[in-house]
């Protein structure tokens, strides 16, 4: 997970003979995106066509189906530019520039701040540099602590909000083994979607894009991810790892695991509550499976030993040396003692909550927005800077539909589960409920409120505090009244907890620079990075994981578990069988170092060409988050042969298949 | 593993609603068979037709191969009855009847007796019982100790010697997958063969045969299998199993490795040396993994824990009973007693020996044949106990050609272990290498030799005592210089640990029965069982195995792999793939506790048809020595669709599939 910054030059060229100059970087960097939704894409021809994850895309999909046209589920190809759908709030960006505002940052903050005042400035700082960035540059500006605060980078990206649907498979084929093969390997999963970026209501022009390659490559060739990895805590000390292993994980699983059941009884009541459940228990089911890895990984006490000998050889050389010890020494008992703290806040910090599926989450930060933005950009909370207000405004006013009895159930299941854990005296929710059970208050709210009205959202962005201060909307009213009380909450954990660890984690960063140079890369942080590796099998199950699997094994997998869902198949992977070439390879695994936020990263050869496209990591890289284990952790991609041979065999998509191979790019044929 | 005397008929009714009955019961225990290669297989026509595993029948059809012809590789076909070919030294055993002979075996043995003297008196009614009854019926007869002691039946068996291949597919498909895939699952072979009993010269006719069902068995439905596993350890004490843990194990597995890299290295030698090898190296290449298994699982604490705790409950019970506690009380303590001599004898033990390919243990039996038939019955040596010497001289007497090349690079390597583990100092060692090099030695053993004349064993074996005294052949000399040094070793390792052992074990057999009653199955011991069960899943590397595989997932793991061996596949199956249903389904796994020796069992339904064919267990079955896990331990199987699928459309075999269906039972086509 290298920073585009810097590459690790050195050791590519020892293992494999090979440099990336500055023009192959950024050629690369220029046609990775990262899609806000969150994940990662790359363009892959000159007219703007975007390739990710269907499963990166579902979110879109789900927004642009209607109780008549199912697209996440039924798939959709446009088989004309005409009938390319917009995604209703999908933001885009790429990369554009990177600056090192580590000096900058370090001046603003004086060590002798406390440390509360301290991550105020911190926050203003950063605030002020990505202002400055966007009026000078016009271009979506923010600053990111790599490192754990041992550098500052401003990233700069372009930004493309008119993104339109071309091209997604049928859920059943994006996700085939559905829950119980996500996160493991062999698989068969066609997890591909196709977007257009426009410009000006045209397709972007573009030369930054990727050539296709349906060879794919060989075990052992180098090949490279390009993607922005969400966020791992590797670097994060003892005491943080122990939170999170006794106290944070185990509630968000909770929470996941409860959300998993609700939307899976929702989904019975009928067709189109399936319909509309479908994207978010998908979301969902991956949380829950992703956060068991994690759980397992934590309570092995193997792994841990692994983490507590590296930190106690860290800090043995840190205190082996006085000026090192001064500086950096005490950063991992403060960081303890907020630990402590930590550990007793959650519960009040996590429960108190108006959860919904989205509408009381976009309620409150309308409510918190109009308020934010008549202060000075320095005192404003961390998401209302100006450098990021119109990202903000795009998603608030999305017109994508809302489904209120979905949002009722949610908000209804949360506030219930606050209730058990909180007890009814806790004084938010006393608040909240107002003498109401949860599902009366889910109904009143939800079933009162014109939220789903984009008009409404609008006027009340225009009107400012005014016009949200006289709303009667109930879903307002809730917001407006709970908006002090979780304000002061974050307070408390800000002061308590986040400065105290920021204020150390910066040390810690600035130590592990001092001891060991800048041999590693940073933590994830969703920002591009790159990876190296190869295509590689690995030891599995008393045997060998294959590196590629093939057509055959979707029909395997299909038949041997009698078709049966989640091992069904599209009814036309059954009509057409016979006019597909069953060997074509279709998913594979690579060494590279991934995580969550890498999903729809390419996968990129020595010659820029794009020879695969990551989607899952394989059940041993759950563990990554915390550790890599490059023995058994794999990253599955979907290969590129694959994707050709289904566009055209499959799909009919022949157009769409010659744009990538850049046979006829821009042409759209009509079947 | 359930004795046929003594079936759960209570638990399969609570379970199933189902009582097999008497004839139920003998119809599939007379058309069980054992083959005392080291197998099991049945009866599946009226014609003698006879079904095991390919691997089961690999020692045969490596002895019916030439260096023209090698039928283990390439398969075989008999496309007419005569061209059946006889199997020149198999033994198949079906099961007549049993008898509880335990209140004979205690008159016999007098609790006053030392334990060494009381093993040779147990030894010497054992073979007074099987001599009496081979005299009065004919029947091989064998005593076998169950539950360690705790019951002793006397088992009667008709006996086959003239048994014909009929049909074996290439190795390539019978274990594809090779040693990565052995003992793992999803799986995709056909291991499968089909022999024929002939009895003077003509077709066994008999109605004790499973009528062939080609739909199998559903997931969920009762399922039985029938054979005959070859050895558990699951009622033997800690001290037991630690010696197994500490010491037998890992010098088994090292010399089964060295076995394996000398193979390999054998192979290299030219094609004529690798045919010659290639069903050794199967074999050993299959005992390293499952030692590795069995090893991995007595490593892990976990289980030494749960058999900890089995054995404390156990002996609590018996201390809190003062009749139990002086009956059976001492006998952990006696047993861990002697394991401790027992570790401190086994290196000269297993190290002294002349362990060739084949040659060197033959000649030692001949050796010790000339002498022990000379002596009353009741005095010789375990394995010379009249009721079994016909099997034996039809061992000693097989017409398989024999591989000098390959007899003298094993025994010049087994030699070499030896010295290195011994010292060169070691009196046997100094008597076997007089002064030689271990190679020079093999060398001028295996070289001097005329084992490989038929004609030469029999004048040994007719001219007895003289014959054998006066021979001036390097191997007969050799076998007769070592002999009394073998006996002696044996003797000290029989009165210091085997007899004791023996006595101790039958006690704790019987505190098993006084505690816990007849409520589970003995130890295996090579001896028919019925084990219950169903087609069932099971977790997985993170998600779920299938309960079948299908023809498809054999095309798929080929081509996966790139068609590398061990992925490759027989040219047939590349040229007829189009005439191939792929999804018809291939393997299949099933609850059933199975372990070594169970390989070639039938699964049979309630009705008592064949729907399936043991093959192999999975990898988390390798703790089944120790421990049996009913959540991921599995046998896997050949489903009988794919057995008749490829019989009919890659082997062009359809009178063999005919006579399996019962269609055309005694008929075979000509092609």
């Amino acid at each position: 997970m290298w920073t585009f910054d810097n590459p690790p030059a050195a050791a590519l060229q020892k293992e494999y003979g090979f440099t990336p100059d500055k023009e192959w970087l950024d050629h690369l960097r220029l046609a990775s995106v990262r899609l806000n939704d969150g994940g990662s894409g790359s363009f892959v021809s000159p007219d703007g066509l975007l390739l990710t994850n269907s499963h990166v895309a579902s979110g879109q999909l789900q927004k642009i189906s209607t109780p008549e046209h199912d697209f996440r589920k039924n798939g959709f190809l446009a088989r004309t530019r005409a009938e390319e759908i917009p995604c209703p709030d999908l933001e885009v960006n790429v990369l554009m520039s990177m600056e090192n505002v580590t000096a900058r940052m370090l001046r603003a903050v004086k060590p002798e701040l406390p440390t509360a005042q301290a991550l105020k400035a911190r926050q203003a700082e950063m605030g002020k540099i990505e202002k400055e960035s966007l009026d000078a540059t016009g271009l979506r500006s923010e600053v990111v602590a790599l490192y754990h605060g041992g550098e500052y980078w401003l990233y700069r990206y372009k930004k493309h909000t008119d993104v339109r649907m071309v091209f997604a498979p049928e859920a059943q084929i994006a996700y085939f083994g559905g829950d119980p093969d996500n996160f493991t390997y062999p698989r068969y999963d066609l997890d591909m979607a196709l977007l257009r970026v426009y410009e000006n209501d045209h397709p972007l022009k573009t030369n930054q894009y990727l050539k296709w390659n349906s060879k794919g490559a060989e075990p052992g060739e180098l090949v490279f991810v390009s993607g922005n990895p969400g966020t791992t805590r590797r670097l994060e000390t003892i005491a943080q790892l122990e939170t999170e292993r006794d106290i944070l994980l185990p509630a968000t699983l909770e929470g996941m695991r409860r959300r998993v059941r609700l939307l899976l009884e929702y989904a019975k009541r009928g067709e189109e509550q399936a319909r509309q459940a479908a994207a978010g228990l998908l979301s969902a089911q991956n949380s829950v499976k992703v956060r068991e890895g994690r759980l397992r990984g934590l309570q092995d006490s193997r792994n841990m030993d692994v983490k507590r000998k590296e930190e106690a050889e860290f800090r043995a050389k840190v205190t082996g040396k006085s000026a090192w010890q001064r500086a950096y020494g005490s950063a991992w008992e403060d960081i303890a003692l907020a630990e402590k703290k930590h550990r007793k806040l959650f519960p009040t910090y996590f429960y108190r909550r108006i959860g919904g599926y989205r509408m009381p989450g976009s309620a409150l930060n309308v409510v918190r927005y109009v308020t934010e933005v008549k202060k000075p950009d320095a005192l404003r909370l961390e998401e209302f800077h100006e450098a990021g207000l119109e990202s903000l405004r795009f998603r608030l006013l999305s017109p994508a539909p809302v489904y209120p009895e979905l949002e009722e159930a949610v908000l209804a299941d949360n506030l219930e589960e606050s209730s058990k854990v909180l007890g009814p005296q806790d004084p938010f929710l006393q608040a909240v409920l107002a003498g109401r059970t949860p599902a009366e208050t889910a109904h009143a709210v939800i079933s009162g409120t014109k939220w789903a009205d984009l008009g409404f959202r609008k006027s009340l962005l225009e009107g400012g505090e005014e016009a949200v201060a006289a709303s009667k909307d109930p879903l307002v009213e809730l917001a407006r009244k709970v908006d002090p009380m979780l304000r002061e909450l974050k307070k408390e954990m800000d002061d308590q907890v986040e400065s105290v660890e920021v204020e150390a984690g910066e040390r810690i960063g600035q130590a592990r620079f001092a001891v060991y140079g800048k041999s590693a890369y940073p933590d994830a942080t969703f920002t591009l990075r790159l990876s190296y590796g190869t295509v590689a099998g690995y030891p599995m199950n008393g045997t060998q994981a294959p590196p590629f699997t093939t057509l055959y094994g979707l029909y395997e997998r299909a038949f041997a578990f009698g078709l049966k869902p989640p091992y069904d198949l599209p009814e036309r992977y059954l009509k057409r069988q016979s006019s597909l070439d069953l060997s074509q390879r279709m998913n594979f695994v690579t060494t590279h170092d991934i995580i969550g936020g890498n999903s729809g990263s390419p996968v990129v050869n020595r010659e820029g060409e794009m020879v695969g496209l990551i989607f899952d990591g394989n059940i041993e890289s759950l563990l990554g988050d915390y550790l890599y284990d490059g023995a058994a952790n794999r990253a599955v991609a979907v290969h590129p042969a694959a994707m050709l041979h289904l566009l055209r065999k499959a799909y009919d998509a022949d157009a769409l298949a010659d744009e990538l191979e850049g046979g006829k790019p821009g042409l759209a044929k009509k079947n």
